[in-house]
């Protein structure tokens, strides 16, 4: 493979710095109308070629595509990134990914340098703590397309990937149900994401019509480790009439509670049902394989890929906004299925 | 949507060459004073914002750097991206990644879009696909430090920072023959790749010195997945003398020799021990939970960003190439150790 001629072989040949070769080329005033021609002679006869970058200043598109997320080491959120190369690789465009680990002042500053590295368009799940949406539509405002995947915001003309997250927490609480649980607690996320508020709402409704008392007590707040996890078991279990199972907001949750139901001596699942959400690869590793909900992400990333070119393939003028909900599914392990009989037990 | 704002429109609007609209905004001189006025008045009009990246372009500083993986969502180099992060980000730098899926081709494509994107700088572990190095080359020819961390290649004027993979490979075998192990297999990686090669030789050199055989039917090629360790165990297992001991160069193969182990009705680690490399948080979780090897992901992601800091710091035109090799850790947990009772058992 032959190296693509840069400027510095330019600047050797011409035995000039190569700031004055990229000034010449850029047609910079401050050099000599002479010397700016000679480069430029050079430069055509050693076929050199400007990067893609400053054509992509000149044409507006760069076939970069940015993705933020808040963190790239959540299944979940790796498997949207590979659901999203899968579809644009073969469009010619090149996937980069930041990620705001959460922080709200980071997905603004990943905006800004996705918008700064001339992006095509961004991919998002806002982080937790965003509390506006200035920064998304300046993003739009500077013409760049924004599709939400799974964590959204309102924000009128950007489009929107998510699965139906009120259907997952009603199916995953109805099984539990099926199992005869009747005290059935809820280890939730921050609630003011809406995905967390819907999955919530969805456990309530099961409750609801299975004439289940809605017991506040019963739902603990947790933030997706497993340290949380195992302090919700502590706190639920404080109370008088202790849980017969638990649905869990997050995979990790659920994990920490396991971890911690077992030090106490309980058996899962005959003494307690647990059942997760997201269906994290360790879930099915365990020896006591996790029930969870699989949000079918690779799907998500995919989808939200397609909605992209859709609008990159119209007249950019004309806003499209598409909302697709995904329908979750849920995986019934062991660890809520009292019908199988533990192998190693 | 709206179009983002170029000097294009402006020089419709004004009916002046689009060169003339960029001298006048970046406050050139043979400009007359009144153009330049007239300019930056409708530049302002029009909601025109000079984009960073142009401004990059001329100060060939973005404060973007690219990191380059072969998967996001292995805990080590997510680990890693992490540490890199936390060391530049106070530094004003903001962190955009791409994954190469193993796959040469894009890791070409990777380094291209990064270079393309005006990066001050590249982090990159290498794909096991990579048979050259000519993107490396022409990325520095260009002007762009390049670290490499993990899985490197020779490329003179690139520094790299690494883990002491035969040291590795030496203390898990020698932990598993001090459990009484005599015939420990191990399940390679590629041993084109120098991780590979390495933790391979270190468990040979502690057989030699331990006097025990180094047998080839013992060393299975293995891809770092679930399925090739379960494969590697059925392939082991048409042997006469079965092995009492695997000591695996990836975590997840462990995982796949665990699983099919027990449904053989092996008991781990009595019957035969077990150890992991990488130090994945499932290999934790596990209620067998799996001896592995620790790389300390996150200093290395911080020395790395040292590295290129001091590179960036220096007189850019002095080469500095620097080899940093960090200990492992070896962790030792139940999968390989025969004095701790089991607490399920």
């Amino acid at each position: 493979m032959k190296d693509k001629v840069t400027i510095y072989d330019i600047s050797k040949k011409l035995n000039i710095s190569a700031a004055t070769v990229s000034r010449a080329l850029n047609n910079n005033t401050k050099i000599s109308l002479s010397t700016r021609e000679l480069v430029l002679k050079t430069a055509k006869e050693m076929n050199y070629k400007q990067n893609r970058l400053a054509q992509a200043l000149k044409s507006g598109k760069s076939n970069n595509v940015g993705v933020i997320v808040p963190y790239i080491n959540r299944s979940f959120f790796s498997s949207v990134i590979r659901g999203i190369e899968e579809e644009l690789t073969p469009h010619g465009y090149h996937v980069i990914i930041c990620q705001t680990h959460e922080n709200y002042k980071n997905e603004i500053e990943q905006i800004n340098t996705l918008i700064n590295t001339q992006i095509d368009g961004i991919f998002m799940s806002v982080s937790k703590t965003t509390i506006n949406t200035e920064h998304i539509e300046k993003a739009l405002a500077e013409g760049t397309p924004l599709v939400f995947f799974d964590r959204k915001k309102e924000v009128p003309g950007v489009s929107s990937v998510i699965i139906d997250d009120f259907k997952a927490g009603y199916l995953a609480t109805q099984q539990l149900i099926g199992q005869g649980c009747k005290r059935i607690a809820h280890l939730s996320g921050d609630l003011n994401l809406e995905i967390y508020k819907n999955r919530h709402d969805g456990y309530t409704k099961a409750l609801e019509d299975n004439n289940l008392e809605v017991d506040s007590n019963y739902i603990i707040k947790t933030n997706s480790k497993i340290e949380s996890g195992a302090s919700a078991i502590e706190e639920l279990w404080k109370l008088k009439k202790k849980p017969d199972a638990i649905f869990s907001a997050s995979d990790y949750t659920a994990l920490g509670a396991i971890q911690e139901l077992k030090k106490m001596g309980l058996k899962i699942p005959k003494d307690i049902c647990v059942t997760g959400f997201s269906n994290e690869p360790f879930t099915k590793y365990m020896e006591l394989p996790i029930s969870t909900v699989d949000q079918t992400p690779q799907t998500m990333g995919k989808i939200a890929a397609q909605v992209f070119l859709e609008q990159m393939g119209e007249n950019k003028k004309v806003s499209i906004e598409k909302k697709v909900v995904l329908t979750p599914e849920l995986i019934i392990r062991e660890s809520s299925n009292r019908s199988i009989k533990p192998v190693s037990a």
